[in-house]
C-alpha cells in the first residue's frame, strides 16, 4: 500500500454562511486532506501540529479513519490555530473574521520516520518554507509532489512559494490566484507560465465552476456537481486536493490519463464537503455513495457523438 | 431536410474589446445563429427587419451559406438596428454604449409560407411578443421550439415573457438571468422553476464556464473550450444557440440524449465565435476545424474509470 504524507493544518475553524453559524469546529487543511484521501486503499500520515487545547476524540477520529497522527506534534502549553470567517450571500466569496496562528507561528513540521520514503507527499497550504521543510526530510524522492497554496503565500512570502513550486509535480491553485501568481487572465495561458516555474501538472480550482487539470498541451475538465444548495464551502478545496492525492497514491498510476480520474474523484468528494458545516458530512460518507455520485458525473459529462 | 425557422435581430454592431475596436459591423442574434446553424444540413430561414442602408452583400453572405432570406423584410426609408458596446479587461461584462432601434421598433415578423411548417423554430432574443408572433404564424407545431431571451425584457416585459415561454420546449438562458428570473441563485432550483414555467428542456449558458442542459431530474453539463485568448464575446450565446438548434434539426432526434449532443455542438461553434470580432471567425469556419475541435472537446471531457 502506498504511503501519503499529508501536511496542513489541523485547526478549530468558527464559519457563518446564510444558513447558520458554528462554534469552534474541527477545521484545517490537513484534517479535509486525511479526511478525503481515507476514502481510498492508501497508509496516510498528517503533518501538524496542534496546542493543550485540542480534543482528543478529533485525534482519533483522524487515526479511526487510518491517517497515522504521529506526526501531529501537541504543544500542551499552546493553542491550536483557529480561523473565523463568514460567506456572502452568493457563497463564492467570504471575510475572514479572525485568523489566530497560535502554536503554527513556530510549526517546525517533523516527518515521522516510516514515511520518510512514502510515494506521495501532498503539501497542504502553509507557508512555503514549512512546505519545503517537509520535502527536504524525504529520503527518497516522492513520486508525486503535490502542493496547494493560496494568494496570502503570494503577498508575502512569493520568493519562498517560487523555491518549493519549482519542486513539485502537480500544483493546485484557484483561478484568481493563478492569475495573480502569473499576470495572466487567461487559464490557459496562466497555467503554461505555471508550468515553466517547475510542475509538470497545474490545477486550477474554479469552485462550483469545476477545476481544469494541464499538462503540456493537454487539458481536462472536472465539473463540480451542480447542487441545490452549497451549505459551507469551507474545506471544499482541501478535500478535493486530498480525493486527488489520495485516488493517485492508492492507484501508484501518476499518468496524466490517471490524473483525469483523480480530478473527478476530487470533485467528487468536494461535492459531499459542502453539503454540511466543516468537516460534518465527510465524516460519515460511505464508499457507496461516492460510487452512486460517481456515475452522477458520468452522467453529467459523458457524450457519445460519433465523428464522421 | 428539416427546416428551421431563425427570428432575431440582423443588425450593424460596434464593438471595443481590449484587443481593439470595429465600426460598423455585421452582428445580430438572427445573423450569428444563422451562420451556425449553416453549418448542418438543415433548410433554415431568417426572420427579420433590416433598414434600406443594410448592404447587400450582408445579406448574400447569409443566403450564400443557404439561410433563406425571404423573411428578412427590408424598410427602404428606415435604418438597420445598432447596437455598440464596450468589453471590460475581464472579458465577462460589458457595458452597452449605444442602442439604437431603429426599423426594430415596429418590427412585424413574417414567416415566409414556405417555412410555416418547419420542425424546429429558434426564437432569438427579442421582444417576447414579436417571438410569440413568429409561434402564432406556424401552420403545424413545430417538434421543437426553442427560446432564447434577456433580462432587459424581464425588466419591461415580464408577463409578455411568462405567456411565451409557456409555449416553448427549450429555454436558453445565461446563468445570472436564470436567477433574475426565479429569484433563485441555485442553478439546480432555477433550473427547476423555470421548468415549472413550461420548458421541458432548460440551458443555462455560464460564459466561459460552460452551460448546463436541465431535463426533470437529468443534468448535463458542456464546458466551454478553455481558450488563450477571448478576443470577443458578442454573439457567442447566439452562436452556441445555433448550433444548438442546427444540430437537433439536422439530426431530427429531439431526446434528451441527443441534446447532449447538441450543446457540446452549440459550445464547440462558440469557442471559435470568439477568436475574431462579429461575425469574422464564423464565416470562413470549415467542418473539418469543427470536427477536430470535437475531439478536443472528447479529450477536454471524457474520462474512463470503472466503476467497481
Amino acid at each position: 500500500m502506498s504511503k501519503l504524507v499529508i501536511v496542513g493544518t489541523v485547526a478549530f475553524d468558527a464559519i457563518e454562511t446564510p444558513f447558520g453559524k458554528t462554534d469552534k469546529i474541527l477545521g484545517g487543511a490537513a484534517t479535509f486532506i486525511g479526511l478525503a484521501a481515507s476514502q481510498f486503499n492508501v497508509d496516510s500520515a498528517a503533518v501538524s501540529v496542534v496546542g493543550g487545547d485540542f480534543p482528543q476524540e478529533y485525534l482519533d477520529l483522524l487515526s479511526d479513519r487510518n491517517v497515522n497522527i504521529d506526526g501531529i506534534e501537541i504543544i500542551k502549553e499552546g493553542k491550536t490555530f483557529f480561523w473565523s470567517g463568514k460567506y456572502h450571500n452568493d457563497m463564492n466569496s467570504r471575510d475572514t473574521l479572525v485568523t489566530e496562528l497560535n502554536v503554527l507561528e513556530h510549526f517546525n513540521p517533523i516527518v515521522p520516520e516510516a514515511y520518510k520514503d512514502a510515494e506521495v507527499v501532498m503539501l497542504g497550504n502553509l507557508h512555503p518554507m514549512v512546505q519545503q521543510g517537509v520535502l527536504d526530510q524525504m529520503t527518497k524522492k516522492p513520486k508525486l509532489a503535490i502542493l496547494d497554496t493560496m494568494n496570502f503565500w503570494m503577498d508575502i512570502a512569493l520568493d519562498d512559494l517560487h523555491a518549493v513550486i519549482k519542486n513539485v509535480d502537480v500544483i493546485t491553485i484557484n483561478d484568481e490566484e493563478a492569475r495573480q501568481l502569473t499576470g495572466e487572465y487567461s487559464l490557459v495561458v496562466a497555467a503554461r507560465k505555471i508550468h515553466e516555474m517547475g510542475p509538470k501538472y497545474v490545477v486550477i480550482k474554479k469552485g462550483e465552476h469545476g477545476a481544469l487539470l494541464f499538462h503540456d498541451d493537454h487539458m481536462f475538465y472536472a465539473p463540480a456537481l451542480p447542487l441545490e444548495e452549497v451549505f459551507d464551502p469551507t474545506g471544499a478545496g482541501d478535500t478535493f486536493a486530498g480525493g486527488f492525492a489520495g485516488y493517485l497514491a492508492s492507484t501508484e498510476d501518476y499518468s496524466f490519463e490517471n490524473m483525469k480520474n483523480a480530478v473527478i474523484f476530487g470533485s467528487n468528494l468536494a461535492s459531499f464537503c459542502v453539503e454540511k458545516f466543516g468537516t460534518e458530512r465527510m465524516q460519515n460518507l460511505t464508499k457507496d455513495e461516492i460510487g452512486y455520485r460517481l456515475k452522477e458525473f458520468k452522467q453529467l459529462t459523458q457524450f457519445n457523438i460519433e465523428l464522421s
